[in-house]
């Protein structure tokens, strides 16, 4: 399954993605990505720093990403978002 | 002064903040870091990335750090509370 390694933050708790992220460490993947797009992005980095600093001290932040993507409006309109890309890995 | 080409994201509108980047490029500075920590994180986003495509299309992002600080609430007690920092300069 492509993509699998990959965590989209959303509006649960913080701990709901932790528990997402370290799953997926535990599932065997030794890159984990976290997405997040507007007031998420907030979370995805709570998210990441807990994962790293109080879950599992063996994974790493590999990579950060800032962008902004168009996002089609409810009218049809389209709007920017910024978004954000967070690669874990487990340490060498 | 040093630390002058810090800005940092409070509450203010994301506006604010881009005007205050492009100050302080203007103002002859090759680099300027944003920081924020907690949920200005994704407004400290948003502002680097309208410096980037809409107002200075000469500034790229040149770093992105993110972390924990531990901050004294108002009894005393402590909380951990996630940073970001930014780092925008002129492209070469």
């Amino acid at each position: 399954m492509p993509d699998d390694n990959v965590i989209y933050i959303g509006n649960k708790s913080v701990m709901s993605y932790v528990l997402a992220v370290v799953t997926q460490f535990n599932n065997g993947f030794d890159e984990v990505v976290i997405k997040a797009r507007g007031r998420a992005i907030s979370r995805a980095v709570d998210a990441a720093e807990v994962v790293k600093n109080k879950f599992m001290p063996g994974v790493e932040v590999k990579d950060l990403k800032i962008g902004t993507e168009q996002i089609q409006g409810e009218g049809g309109d389209k709007a920017n978002v910024s978004s954000m890309e967070i690669t874990m890995v487990t340490k060498a």
